[in-house]
This record gives C-alpha cells, structure tokens and sequence, in this order.
C-alpha cells in the first residue's frame, strides 16, 4: 500500500509558496507489535507551523527538509498490533500532512470521545486551539463584566472562541479581521459587539471608533502594528495575554514594537503563555466547553479544504486570511458524516 | 524674604540642556491661616522628571513653561501658621526646586519620622524610589534561591536597591551600569554577583557572560536596547517589572523594541507599574527597610551636590549617569549634619 505524503522541499523565503511544499509518494510501513496504522482524515493548518518551516529555531525545532510535515490530525485507526486501539476507533495526535502514519506503541495517540463530534472538533474547538482561547482569556485575561475585549484574528481558529467566551463573561467584545466578509460574520453569527476589517483603515482609527473607553484586554493574536494601536489605547490595569504573533512568525528581524512603554504608565500585564504546559486543564475544559456548545451558548466555525494535494494551497491560503474559522483539509472519508 | 526659583525656560528638544531653565527670584508669599512655609534643604533629580518636561503627556501632566520644576523635596518648616506642622520640624513632600515653598494648609505635608536619617533618605531609600524598588522586587518579581536576576541601572537610585533585596531572596544578581567605576562600585560595596559596563562591550555578549543560565527576572529600569538584549535570553517563566524606560523617557517616536515575541515561547510576563498604586505598602515597607539598614544588609548610597543654581547640571550629569547612587542636591543646611 502507497502513502502520499506532503514534503518539506524548501524553507519559506521569507513566504511560503507552493514550491516549499512536494508531494511524494512511499510505501506504508509495516507494523511492529504495539503499532498503530492510523488513517488520516482531518489534519491541522496552523499559523504557528510557518514559524517551524522557517530554517532557525523559533519556541520548537524547525521542520526538517525532505520530511513529512508534521501537523495536529484526526484519523481512524485502520491497522493495529495494539489493543488499546482497535481498528476502526477515532483518534488525533500530531502525526503529518500523509495519508496514513504508523504510531509506533501508540505513542501519544488520543482516542477521540464519542462526544466530540463532528470529529473534527478534537483538533480544533475541543482541542489545542479551544484551550489557547480559554487558557489565554479565562485564566490569564479574566475579563469582568463591563470591560471592553479586544480580539485580534477573531474569526480564527482561537479568536472566535476567546471572543465568544469573553462576551460570555459580561464583557463588550470587539474583533478585527481581515475582510468586509468576516466582519459581517462576527457581528451576525459570532456575535460580537462590534468588529472592523483592519484592511479598511488600519487599526488606530477603529480601535478608537470600537473602543471609546480603552482596551481592557487584548487577546493577543498577530503582534505587529496591532499591539502598536493597542498600547496606547489600554486602560489602567490592563491584561495582554499573549499566544501568538502570527504578523511576524519570523520574529527579531522585522520591526520592533513601539509604545511598549505604555505598559508603566497603564500599569498592564503582557503574559506570554503555551497552551502545552496547561494540558492539565484539558479535562475540565471540554467539560465546560462541551456544555456550553450542547446550550448553543458557543458557536463553532470550521473552513475545511478537501484532498490532500490542495493542503499546501489551503495553508498558504490560511496564511493570507482567506479562511473563515478553523482551517483543515479532509484528505479521506469521515464515517461519521451521513454524505462524503 | 526672596525666594530663588530654578523654572522651566524651555522644553527638552529632545536632549535637557541647561537652557532648558532659568534661575528667577519672587518674593517669598505671605501665609494665609493654615498654611506652612517649608525651606527646603534636598531636591531631588530623578529620571521621570525629563518626561515631564517634555510638552506631550507622558504618564502625568507635562511641567509648565516659566512655572517652577515640581520635585520631591526634604526641608524644615521655617513658619508655620498650621499646628501640625511645628517651626522646627522636618518634612518631605512633592514641592520644587526652590529655596522656600509655601504648602497651602500643609497639605500632602509628611513628617519626616526621627528614625529616618540622614534626613535625605525621606526621598531616596526610605522613601518612593525604595519603594519603587521593593514592589517591583519582592511583590512582582519575587526572585527565588538560584535564579538569575539581572537589573539594569544598577548602582542608582532604585536598581541598587532592587539588587541587593534580590541578593537578600538568595538570587544570584547582576547588574549593568555605564562606567568602569560603577561597575567596581557594584561589585565592591553593593555586593553584586557580577556586573558589567555595558558601554563597554554591549549588553549582549556580557549578558551572554554574566548570565550563562538565562534570565529568571530582569528588573527593567532602561528599555531601548538592554530589554531586546534580555528577551532573548530569559528563561522559561520569566518576570519583567518594568517601573521606567530611561532611555527611550520621549516613548513612541524611537525605534521600536524587537523580539517581544520571546515573551510567548518563554511564558514569560512583563508587568508595568507606577509605585503610587502601592502606597498602602509604605509603612510594611519602612519597618522591613529600617530592620535591614539597621542590621547592615543592605546599604545605600547617594551623590549629593550642593548649591541651588547647580540643580539644572547635576539633573543633566544625572541624565548622562555621571552619578554613582540616588542624585539629590543640597541647597540649604541640614541641621542634623555635624559640619555643614
């Protein structure tokens, strides 16, 4: 049996373009005892992977030329020498941009919960990208009723959630985003308080228009000239948690930040966090999480690309903003949809 | 009864220069019932000061052309016409650079408590910049046995203090100052672990040097390019107290600071505070400092010049770091000195 697999054939330089990516083709391994085949069917497109494509080490090792590219993926275990996942069962863990990856031992393979469904849910709202939101805004930002939330990146994979849970919290909620598209799909379907494209007028100008009284949290998501409007504009006692700058995913070469002085004055809090080192709260999340999707309290958008050869075009396309919500690529069947 | 005044002729363009004020001389105003007539004997010189000086706003309003430079003074009440404030007795308070100031029903008036001397030290360790120092230190920091603390500014007016109640917590402390003679100044008597002239050779190779295991706290008293020499190099769970930003005091038109992504990948936190929110802590604070003089185990040092027409040059020499600890200028006798 042959797995297609997307390669690493170049480092992006500085962007990423369809010729950093090849699609190859080698035989599926055979399975030792305590391995697991697993079929792949959802995998992940994340901003944070253009940094580990880059050939110098940002917070993880780069990825390596010639290899499979690793992503978050939900799949269905198809061959198994381990009884701890049966063929047929759903699982995610960080596999790759394959078809089909073998998990020797069943190394940090998940089961997937038959309440998460769809089953691409476990690699987005009740996974790793759910509990960035939740983590950054309930346990870092915690936002009081009254105060004003701003939210960059909203309609994202993190931004709608931590956008949506903030409003949940008593607190106005404004979101920037990158088209007339996705700030009409915030106010209508994600409902929040006010949004702006920031391609219409930068941010200056809309954060004074949306946020008359000051920013009392920034969910932090693309760095750059957003954090440069922020500053200024933060209130006593501010809170900035920090999970990402996908505006300069290459770090110290591009400009420095202005205005970082603003923290004094605004006595704020800028708080750097990895969703990894909060896992122990993972539990207790998709129990808050799955309540508050099961009340509809929580809405929750996906953007899913189909075929595995479009992965890199998809990502690429992610990176540009041309996505609303979660972007995956479907590259096989998902038993759990009544038609695919 | 004259008084002589140092005011602001004009504003920082962008460098403080001496033609920046002017000695002007009023009479001495007439008491109305309630009100206090201080001569003031120290003034202080601190960094703040020159972004007040400035026109825009900073974190309070901008001094004033023609009007007298506000300051923290320590002087003796020569009439009084309030029964709190005695003839006689000393007091600090937030007036200017002036021989005498007239306080309107003694208002925000302190009693300089007879357990503080030398008197000076109302406005320097026993007073806001030890408090500065202490909050950022021990409430916001908190170093732990074995970590690496690194304070900027060092042997001044705050960061001494700040590195020797780190030393204190069983930190390993380093510091960086601008001259040869400070740099053995930590060494020698404020018992710096390492120390460093970073006009030498840069902050980087040095922190490199000095700090082999990274950053656990860096209290930051500088900004510009020792904060993008530090975020690097901190460690995971790292902490920022960031109380002042001498040298960028003019904020947002300077380049901006490169590598605030650091702060994701190290989760590290930079907190901003101005030491008036934690005023409730002084008398905490004056009990434990007291304690702490008293047994030796911690000193302090201030570089005092005398003579009112020398405030503007030791404010400026201050600016350039020509003193070696807390700048005051004496402009009047100090009673409780033997030989004055």
């Amino acid at each position: 049996m042959q797995n297609k697999r997307i390669v690493l054939a170049a480092h992006p330089n500085p962007d990423v373009t369809p010729s950093c990516f090849a699609l190859d083709e080698v035989p599926v391994p055979d399975l030792n005892p305590g391995d697991v085949l697993v079929r792949n069917i959802y995998l992940s497109c994340d901003p944070y992977m253009r940094g580990r494509m880059l050939p110098s080490r940002t917070y993880a090792d780069p990825f390596a030329i010639g290899e499979v590219i690793p992503a978050r993926v939900v799949g269905q275990v198809h061959e198994s020498r381990n009884p701890q996942f049966p063929v047929g069962c759903f699982v995610w863990s960080f596999l790759g941009w394959e078809q089909y990856t073998r998990v020797a031992n069943g190394q940090n393979l998940n089961q997937i919960d038959d309440s998460i469904r769809p089953l691409s849910h476990a690699i987005s709202i009740m996974g790793m990208p759910g509990l960035t939101a939740w983590v950054g805004m309930m346990r870092i930002a915690q936002p009081q009723p009254g105060e004003t939330v701003f939210v960059s990146a909203a309609s994202g994979a993190v931004g709608q959630i931590a956008g949506q849970l903030a409003r949940l919290a008593g607190a106005r909620v404004v979101g920037s985003v990158g088209s007339e598209h996705k700030r009409q799909h915030l106010l209508e379907r994600l409902n929040f308080d006010a949004a702006f494209n920031y391609r219409e007028s930068g941010y200056e100008s809309e954060l004074d228009r949306a946020c008359p009284n000051g920013i009392d949290v920034y969910f932090e998501n693309v760095g750059g000239v957003a954090l440069e409007a922020v500053l200024p504009r933060l209130t006593i006692g501010a809170r900035i948690p920090v999970c990402g700058m996908i505006s300069r995913p290459g770090g110290s070469t591009l400009a420095g930040i202005r205005g970082i002085e603003c923290l004094i004055s605004k006595r704020a809090e800028m708080t750097g966090f990895l969703v990894y080192d909060h896992m122990h709260h993972m539990p207790r999340y998709l129990q808050q999480m799955g309540r508050l999707m099961a009340a509809e309290k929580i809405v929750y958008f996906e953007d899913i690309i189909d075929g595995l050869e479009n992965t890199p075009g998809a990502f690429i396309e992610m990176l540009c903003g041309k996505n609303v919500g979660k972007r995956l690529v479907r590259i096989s069947d998902d038993p759990n949809l009544g038609t695919d």
